[in-house]
């Protein structure tokens, strides 16, 4: 019943991201903490009244725009993340929970700022902070979110000198986060960016904020350097994992799993990693390059351009990718001399980033 | 020879802002310690190549936009409070350090923020970042300078459970900062704004980020709660005291001092403390209300209106209540129990903040 509450519906317009918000059954040890960690995270938001409190109660998924409490939260990755490798190391979630408050409090910062950049107006079928407020609020929002999760870990329960060692590595993720983000943007007026520019964009827009979860986990649970740092690397591998299927569910996921059109990365130009790699086969290049000098692409075009990055094995390239960056992880679990029950549980949760179709 | 190399020019382009970088000589307390700071805002921003970090060392006003070296530093008021405050305290310079570059880098993170929610173009006669590189580059801009500062007092040098709670004050005071923030924009589209609302506002924009500073400086010096929360309170009083001289200036300073147009508030339908207490005066009001209804407001108008301000008192209203302050925070002083030098450095500072002309 850990899930009592949680894991519905992210969206309540349509039926089509039902699983948004669930995470499959096979990582349970990802679920297992949900509970006390969405009532974290409500005593680290508040309950403070007034239109820039109940924003953020917003875009944590607690609140619709009327203020009516409804249950819209996201999947909570980074902190089960934090969780799970708190308890690996042998910590308490208790001491790990500063943590996990603040890399999910530095995601949802990261979203609304994001939204604002790349002018998104809606997310899961809900309006972004900017679409109702204006950018120049949902720009304090942001903020008002990053001080929160920096809070997390300065008035946190457990030792002093552990969350002051989290927080430099969550500051750091963040920096790099940032910068990823400073280079998804810049690469929008290039068109010679390759797939090192772009695995290095995405290891510090995404990347970094998966991994520091990991690492935090483990410095607040005590563990030795040497397994902070491991726990960190295993989270990259699996980061990267994350997002080469997150490019392939872009184009060729089921909408009504993934709750996330399967047009929306070609209809809107993007260069994600199958594009990129496509980029490099003349004749899929081809498609593309005239795809994307269109003023609009139509459906049609949408699917020529899928057409042709199957034909260039562009989707089997993002398959082995990410399945490549999860043998990598694997080889961490040798370092880390967990018992064999942690491992398998480690295994679970880089099977799920690898294989999820949701 | 404290100030070689700064307090010049913060603009190349007229001769009207030469005093901007420059505070007078009777705060020599606040002087003293430049060029240590300097050092170590460069050490904390870094050199790195790249457009990012080129903005960065742009906004703290050591590179124009060619990267080439310039000086148009600012009069970093807010770290030298803090050095200023450590001092008296008994404390050193290094162990204060972190807080004092950490509050600089706040500061200059909100600024960028606040140019994109604004849509300043230029301040002190610089393009703002962005009108430089777009809105969302900007955003990452002052996210990045975020991290920055946290980075200062998460790696600084000192006693690191001092540092811990510096960063907690500091964390708070950024919040009030942007919850300032917020109101200011949540203000423009209200006509109801009473001068408690508005003092309120401005000691969360800008009263947050002068308090912070002493508190935090007395932290980093080991001294006691007593002491640091009556340094903040104090803090908080020059702030207001600060910010009332601000408003006043802003319509009647001499502009060829403080580097900044006179009739800008007005002409921007700006709400400061003088207009709002304006409003409170039937006459004043009424001159008022039919000026800011106006599509453009021309000099004429500028002018009607500051004349009806001083016929309200609102000019003689904002330099009671800059006193008001300072006597405020001159009673602090006696609880402070500092000796008769350091009190008298107190006085010079305050009387500085209530009877700037620049």
């Amino acid at each position: 019943m850990v899930e009592a509450g949680f894991g519905r519906a992210a969206c309540r317009r349509t039926g089509c991201c039902l699983r948004v918000a669930t995470l499959p059954a096979a990582t349970s040890n990802l679920l297992v903490h949900r509970e006390p960690l969405e009532e974290a995270l409500r005593a680290a938001v508040g309950y403070l009244e007034g239109p820039a409190d109940a924003a953020m109660r917003y875009v944590m998924g607690w609140e619709n725009e009327s203020g009516q409490p409804i249950d819209a939260a996201g999947k909570r990755i980074r902190p089960a993340l934090c969780l799970f490798a708190a308890e690996a190391a042998g910590g308490s979630i208790a001491a790990a929970m500063p943590g996990a408050v603040a890399v999910e409090l530095v995601h949802n910062f990261s979203l609304v700022h994001d939204e604002v950049q790349d002018h998104d107006a809606e997310r899961h079928h809900r309006p972004t902070v900017w679409a109702r407020m204006g950018e120049g609020q949902a720009i304090n929002i942001g903020d008002l979110l990053y001080t929160r999760a920096i809070r997390a870990l300065t008035d946190g329960a457990g030792e002093s000198a552990r969350r002051m060692r989290a927080l430099g590595v969550l500051n750091i993720a963040i920096e790099r986060m940032i910068r990823g983000q400073w280079d998804d943007i810049a690469f929008e007026g290039r068109d010679d960016v390759t797939i090192d520019d772009y695995l290095a964009m995405v290891a510090g827009k995404t990347g970094a904020l998966l991994s520091a979860p990991l690492e935090i986990g483990a410095i607040l649970a005590g563990a030795s350097p040497s397994v902070s740092l491991a726990l960190g690397r295993w989270g990259m591998h699996i980061g990267a994992a994350f997002q080469a299927q997150d490019d392939f569910l872009g184009i060729w996921g089921d909408p009504g799993q993934t709750g996330k059109s399967n047009t929306n990365d070609i209809a809107r130009r993007k260069k994600t990693l199958p594009i990129i790699h496509a980029l490099g086969n003349p004749g899929a290049a081809d498609v593309v390059r005239r795809a994307y000098a269109r003023d609009q692409l139509d459906d049609h075009d949408v699917a020529a351009v899928a057409e042709a990055l199957k034909a260039a094995g562009s989707d089997s390239y993002c398959r082995e990718r990410a399945r490549e960056q999860a043998a990598e992880a694997d080889d961490l679990l040798a370092v880390l001399e967990f018992d064999d029950a942690t491992r398998e549980q480690f295994r679970a949760v880089a099977a799920y980033f690898v294989e999820r179709d949701a």
